[in-house]
Parts: C-alpha cells; structure tokens; sequence
C-alpha cells in the first residue's frame, strides 16, 4: 500500500491531489483496473468533482458549511463534529479507474481531499486493484 | 473497461441502471467480485436506493433540492453548483457484489444514475474486480 | 461472499462493526487487498468514522435528523423517506484496505452500521479483494 504525505494548511480546505495519484500509477506501471484512495482520518474526507474552476470547491465547502455549521448542539466535546459528520457526507475513500496504465477520469474531474478541521499533516493511504 | 451511454431528459432525475449493469455482469461471464460503476462527470452521480417505488428517489431528489437549492449565493458562473454539490453527496461510483455470476443486490435496491444537470448525454464507466 | 448478521434495537442507530470485519480478514486470512462491505439494504447504510468517543456518533446522527427529518412532505407512503435519504448521503458500502494480514484503519476510526429504519435482523455482505 503506498501513503501520501499532504499538509493542510487551513482549518478547511478542498486541496485537489489528482496529480499525486497520476504518478503513483505511472510509477508503479498499474495497468487496468482501480486506484482506491483511503483517507485514514475522521475529520478530512475525499470526493470527486469539477478541478477545472476552484469556485466549484468553494461552493461545495459553502454548502457544506452551511448544512453542518462549526458551531451547534453537539455533544463532542473537541469542537470539531462539523468536520465528523462532513467526512460522513463526503466519504473516506474514492475509486479511480485505470486503464491501459492510465488514470481515467472525466475532463473535469479531479479527486479532493476534503479538510474539515486543519491545519494538520494528512496522510492518504492507496492501494491497487487490477482488474 | 466498459462503458454505457445513457440518455437524460430533464435538468435532475433518477434514471435505474441496475439491468444494464446485470447484463454487462452476464453478457462478460464475470463470476465472483465487484462491479465498480463510476460516473465521469461532475454533475451527476450514482446512488444505491430502492428501486421498487418511484416515491423513494422522488423523495430524495426533493430532499437534495431542499439541502442545495438551485439558486444560491454560488461562486461558480455556470449556474449548476447545486448539481455538483449534490455529486459530492450521492458519489461518483459505486460498488455492486457479484457472486455465483450474478448481481447481489437487496430485494429492493437498484442502482441509480442521478442526473443534476440535464438533459444531457452521459457516460458511466464499469470495471470488473474479481474477488 | 461472507455474510454478517446484525440486529438492530432502535430506529436509528450507528452500531460499530469494526471487530466483525477485523475478525473476517483474519480467519480467511486475507493479506494485502480492500475488503468492500456492503449493506443490502435501502434504509441502512455504512459510514467511517470516530469510534473511540460515542458522541461523534450521536452528533452524526442527530445532524442527518436535522437535515433530513423523519416527519415531512415526502411521498413514500411507508414513512421511512428519511431513512432512504440518509442511506444515499452516508452510502451502502465502503471500503477497507488490508495490509501484511491486517485491516488497516486510522487510530480514531471504526465502520459503523448505519440503522435508519429498525429495529431490525439486518444483513452486511463482505467481499474480498486482492491487491
């Protein structure tokens, strides 16, 4: 299983890693089949969606912020349940597909880690599956 | 790597894919795995729900629709933030258990192609993991 | 495909299943791969997330009643809409890696079955894959 290092550098922020992943499979020379990338924390998640414009990362984290806002009746008392139950909606871990050794994604996707209660030192976790 | 070209009609709609998926499942004699099915795009996902009433994805579009209405304070030009949001929520893949060279799936589950921003014409990619 | 089985006690709850699944890979000795589980059923999904302190779990649940609350205009005549949207935003299944003969999880993290509509005798379907 490979591991990326990757510092946050904001309490939240959509931080596009479509990149590091590119090269995981050009290096490892993964075929056909699927990346599948784990996020091995509980307040910084991973979703697909539009890398191109970074407003659309901005809505999504608005949007977010207001469906679960930092500050309300929780009972968790570390003062960050907004960024539990944002992971929750995002999903700790993504698949990606390969094929012909190389990562396919739509035009406008990227893969985002999702960081819901930074800065911190993140760690994602990939593992190779062939098909 | 296969693919399937599905046709939308409206701006945002459920559309079950499930028999397309089984017989991609068949027609390829995959037996024992995972189906991984994975939306390309950016404005429209995929979702395991019940398929036998047509209520229930109508419920959850309205539901998505209250959450991340249309028209918001959104950064992005396009006009179609609240469907990417709503990616981030559903998911751009999915993972359907194969066993015994059929499709496992619950009594009352289907698999939905949700369309955010349509009519469009869309791509899903479907990769095959044996177990 | 192994197969767990799980009673539920309430209408909703989030049971830790991390130790059935910790207990799978071992007895099959699985190595090095992703174990996917897979919930079929369309009232209950599958999230990861904070399992050390009971409250992250609480506040998860406690924000999906927020946003999607049990009474409203839903058109499903069962009366478990709620429960629908909520398997669709947390998902039915998610994935674990395996590394050297053990599921690898972050410190914090635990898989937890997400009840929406019980009590009920509910099914999670375990799938191996191999890296």
């Amino acid at each position: 299983m490979e591991r990326l290092q990757i510092r946050t550098t904001r309490r939240r922020e959509f931080i596009d890693v479509t990149q590091c992943i590119r090269r995981l499979v050009e290096e490892n020379g993964w075929r056909d089949g699927v990346v599948v990338v784990f996020s091995p924390h509980t307040t910084c998640g991973l979703t697909l969606n539009e890398a191109a414009d970074p407003d659309v990362a901005q809505d999504i984290m608005a949007s977010l912020e207001r469906l679960v806002p930092e500050q309300g009746a929780y009972r968790h008392r570390e003062g960050n349940s907004d960024a539990h139950v944002r992971v929750s909606l995002m999903g700790a871990s993504q698949m990606l597909p390969v094929e012909g050794g190389s990562l396919r994604l739509g035009t406008w996707q990227g893969l985002f880690l999702c960081e819901g209660d930074g800065p911190r030192a993140r760690e994602l976790w990939v593992q190779w599956l062939a098909s």
